[in-house]
This record gives structure tokens, sequence and C-alpha cells, in this order.
């Protein structure tokens, strides 16, 4: 079932954001329109223009979204789509939303250019449907998601992360478009365009949830069900990107044990699901995980705190509901 | 020598533009400073931030460029940049500008990321310096050329190209480029913004300029002195890229001599060195090269004769200059 279908509403006007991506995907034809199709078919959760959508109903009163914000959110989607496929290009990840990733099905070349090709239509839905305010926020943002997934890369293998640098890391990755998605929809359906209260508040709901989404996200990655989330578990692990568990639990390793195993895995050598699966044990035993389902959490309550100051009604409550499911997840 | 050494005033503003280059890569630090840095450093030849400057200074009356211009030229190289960071990805082409390439040095991964990196920049300036009626015209161009890129990975190895698709994909990899160089350089100079004779003169000669200079690349690919390209000879035929010198040859290829070369070639069999010389000797005596050449000419015409409805000047001159050194060029 998808992500938003308890909601009706929302889904409707995702309907329209899914017909916008399918019309730029398939406009070009050939290999670009056969490749992205095959990605853009999976089922995706269409989070991130969700989010658009509800921001601008929260301003609009619960009216359909407008055809600018529809457009928007189908940007924001496909700069998504854009970053997941250059990131498995760089992770070597072999599976994508339970199937083989694009760079897998199609090759890593071309799959660099039809990541290209989703980030030049993208930026060319904002310039044609965002205030230039809204385009001026937007390009920067991306310049930082990229810093982000760069910085993951210099990070490989390095055991001694800090929180903070993971903090920052996810931030990046994953915050900043999540707070991004509300802006746009906030900011394009205020009509004076003016970044008031609500459009904070939503920004920082934002903001929070995605910090809580992407914990919630590595920890399914160590202990998640892998009919579920689509992938084989460890798969940050094998490839020596290092998350909260982990940093938690490296900070009571006094012989050393864990990250030894950790080396291991990351090199490849030996019985590398054998050592993942006493990694998650002690991942288990020792508090790691509940420890940073706690943190996770932590962020969930930030972002239903700001949910408090925002008018009452329908809207407010599915991202209430959309704050727990995201929390609670199991894919 | 620089390309623009000869016009000492072009120089002075793309030494500007050479100054916001280095600072957006200077800032972020790290790893990405450092491999972009690197490539930033080789000597590059600047064309389409000095059509843009030109472009400018003809419709300003030869003044220079404004710190807008400036800036938007920066955006152009950059975005040209990370096109080339990643074609050496898909092209799995070895050297750049005379060393190796990003990819060899800093490996492909990271190599997406940083061309994403700039690709992202380059919008953010854009989006804070252009009008947004030239924001609207640019990204679509970049979805263009990239779709160009995309056509020429699906046309390797394919012997039986026609004349007319090879100029779609080089109108696509490089003469739309360099028609938007002028344009936004000529509009943004335009009090009213407005379209006007002189910008679409100026387009057009960019259009044509870039039709003949991608010709001229083809050919110096083939018979060009390496220690002047900065790369090995045959690159595009190792690769399966076919260009218009072949596709002239071919035409008249009976007994499917050459052909069989080009396939054994791309199969990297037996001695390509000695079958790309083979080949290149067959391209000479055919006449395939001169006929090339030809048309390589005819683009640069074209741009002179549309060059004659410029206002009379300085600036018009050096663009005439500029028009001949590019045909001429063996670098």
């Amino acid at each position: 079932m998808s992500f938003w279908a308890p909601f009706p509403e929302i889904q409707q006007d995702l309907d329209r954001v899914r017909s916008v991506i399918d019309s730029e995907i398939s406009t070009p034809g050939g290999i670009v329109s056969q490749g992205l199709g095959d990605l853009a078919r999976r089922d995706a959760k269409l989070l991130r223009p969700g989010f658009t959508v509800l921001a601008a109903r929260i301003r609009n009163g619960g009216n359909p979204a407008s055809e600018g914000i529809v457009h928007l959110a189908a940007a924001i989607e496909m700069l998504h789509m854009a970053s997941l496929i250059h990131d498995d290009i760089v992770d070597n990840a072999a599976t994508r939303r339970g199937q083989e990733a694009l760079h897998v099905t199609h090759g890593s070349r071309l799959a660099v250019l039809l990541g290209d090709f989703l980030f030049a239509r993208s930026f060319t839905l904002v310039a044609e449907h965002a205030r230039s305010s809204n385009a001026r926020v937007l390009s920067p943002s991306v310049a930082r998601l990229v810093s982000a997934a760069i910085a993951e890369v210099n990070d490989q293998g390095q055991l001694d992360l800090s929180p903070r640098r993971y903090l920052h890391r996810i931030v990046g990755k994953t915050a900043i478009l999540f707070a991004l998605s509300f802006h746009v929809g906030a900011v394009e359906s205020t009509p004076t365009g003016e970044d008031d209260r609500v459009v904070q508040t939503l920004r920082r709901i934002g903001y929070n949830l995605g910090v809580g989404f992407q914990i919630v996200d590595d920890l399914l990655d160590i202990s998640g069900d892998p009919a579920k989330t689509g992938k084989p578990r460890g798969t940050d692990l094998r490839s020596g990107i290092i998350t909260l568990p982990l940093i938690v639990a490296l900070q009571q390793d006094p012989k050393n044990e864990l990250s030894g195993m950790v080396r291991e895995i990351r090199r490849g050598r030996g019985h590398v699901d054998r050592l993942l699966e006493q990694v998650t044990r002690r991942l288990e035993q020792s508090g790691a995980l509940s420890a940073t389902a706690a943190v996770a959490e932590r962020y969930t309550h930030r972002a239903n705190r700001e949910l408090m100051r925002l008018p009452l009604g329908r809207d407010r409550e599915i991202l209430g509901s959309v704050a727990v499911r995201l929390l609670q997840r199991s894919a």
C-alpha cells in the first residue's frame, strides 16, 4: 500500500505530481524514457512531494494544490531520484526499491547521464514554476546535498566519527531537502510570498522529520527486514559507511573487538555475513540500537511540538499522523 | 599562450570570471576544493565565458562586463566543466587537458559527485544573477546537452550513422551552449532585456561557431598532434564514437574494408594503434578529412556573414578574429 493511501486528498494531488514526472520522463523517448521509466514505476513513497503538497494545503485552507505546486513537487521528487541514481553508483549499491539499481541494469556510464538529465529537467521545472526567491533557495540546497554525499565518501571506513559529524552529514543528506519541500509548498501558497511564522514552523518540522527519518533509515539498514526494505542488511557497513548505532556502540568498545569486526567486514574478507550478524547482535545487546531509536524519537517529538503552532485542521492532523508513521515504519 | 591573450580587454574580464570560479571551488574546502581545483588550474580556453563577455561588450558599447555578467560567465564555464567531468567518466577517457582525467585521479565515484557539485553551484549562480527569463532558457539547454551525450552513448559503434544524426548530436553537445553563452551576455546587457535583432544575430553566430568548433574537434581527434591536443589520437574511435570524417568515408567503402577496421578497433583486438594509423591514412587519401574540413569552414563562413549585421567596432573585430582562430586551431 502506498504511504499516502490513508490520506486520499494528498494521494489525489500526488497522482497529478506523478503525471508530471511521467510526462517529463516519457517526452525524450529512447533509452532515457526506458531507463528512467523503469525507476519511476517502482513503488516510491513520494515523501518529499507529499510534504510540498501538504504544506501548500496548510497555507491555502485545505484546497487541492495549484498547478505550480504540483510541478514544483515533481521537480523535488526528480531531484531526489537523480541523487538516488548517482548515490547508487557512488555506493556501488546493487538494489534500489527492491529491484536492481539503474547502474546495474543500464551500466554506470549511462546512469551518470540519466541522473544528469533528471537534475536538468528538475531545475527547468523550478525555473518555470517557482518564484525567483524560491529558485534561489533550492539550488544551494542541492549543492549542500551533494556535499553531504561527498562527505560520506570521504568518511568511509573512518571509525572515530563523532555523533556531531554524523548529524551534520544526515542534515545535508536528508533534512535540508525535507525542510525545503515544506518551505517551497508553503511559500508558493502565500500570496505575498513572505517568510512568516507558519512557513518557518513548517520548515523546522521538515528539518526534524528529516533527521529522524534518516536515523530510522540507518537503523533499518542494520536490523530491518530485507523483504520490506528492499535491500540486504548491512549495506552501509559493507561499504564502510558508519552510522549512529555503530558510533554509539564504538564509544563502549574497550577491547576494540567491535572495531576489529567492522574493519574485517570492510575488507570483505572472511565470512562477511556471519560477521554482520555478530555486529548486529552486539549492537542490540549493548543497547546501541535502542539508544539510537531514542534519538530518532526525540527529533520526531520536536516536530510534533512544532506542529502545535500550526492552524488546527485536517491537514495538521495528517502531518501528525505522517510523523508517527515515519518513525514506526519498517520500510 | 591563453586563447584570449591577444585580446587584453577580454582577458581582463576573464580574469574576474576565473576569480569567481576559484572562489566557488575553494569555498567548500576538503576533497571538493582539492579535486576541482586540480581541474580548474589546468589551461582551459574559457571559450564560453569569453563569448558571454564579448556579447555583453557588443551590447554595452565596449565597457568591461558587469559583475552579473562575470558571475553568469563563470556559471556557464562551471556547467561546461561539470559536463566534461561526467563525459570523461562516460567515455572512460584517460586524459583531460593534457593530464589525467578527474575520474582517474579521484575515482569515478567521487568524480560523479564533483560534477554534480559544479552543476548545483552553476545553477545557484544563475538563480542569483540571471533575469528569470534567462534562467528559464538555460536549464532546458542543459537537458539538451545531457540528451546529446546520451545519444552519443546510444550511437556507439553504430556505423550507419547519417550526417544528419551526427549534426543533431553535435548541436546538442556544443552548439547550443555556444549560442547560449552569447545569448546570456547579450540579453543581460540589454536594458529592457528584449530579444532584439542583435541578440538573435549573436545567438546564430554562437550556433554556427559551435557546429564548426565541434567538427574541428572531431578532425583533431583523428589527425591532430597529441602534444598539442593533450590526448592521444583516435580517442573517439577507440570508444566507438563515429564522427563526420568517418561518416563521409564510410559512404565510399564498397568492400567494407574501412568498416571492418573500425569494428576491429572497437573490439580492441589486434594492433589497435596500427589499425588507427591505417584508418587515418585512408581518411586522408579518400579526401574525407578535407571534405569534413570544408564543412567546418562553411559554418565559420555563416558565422562571419552574420557578423556583418553587428555594429562596427573593436569587439566585432575580435569576434571575427576569434572565428578564424577557432577554425585554424591545432589544440
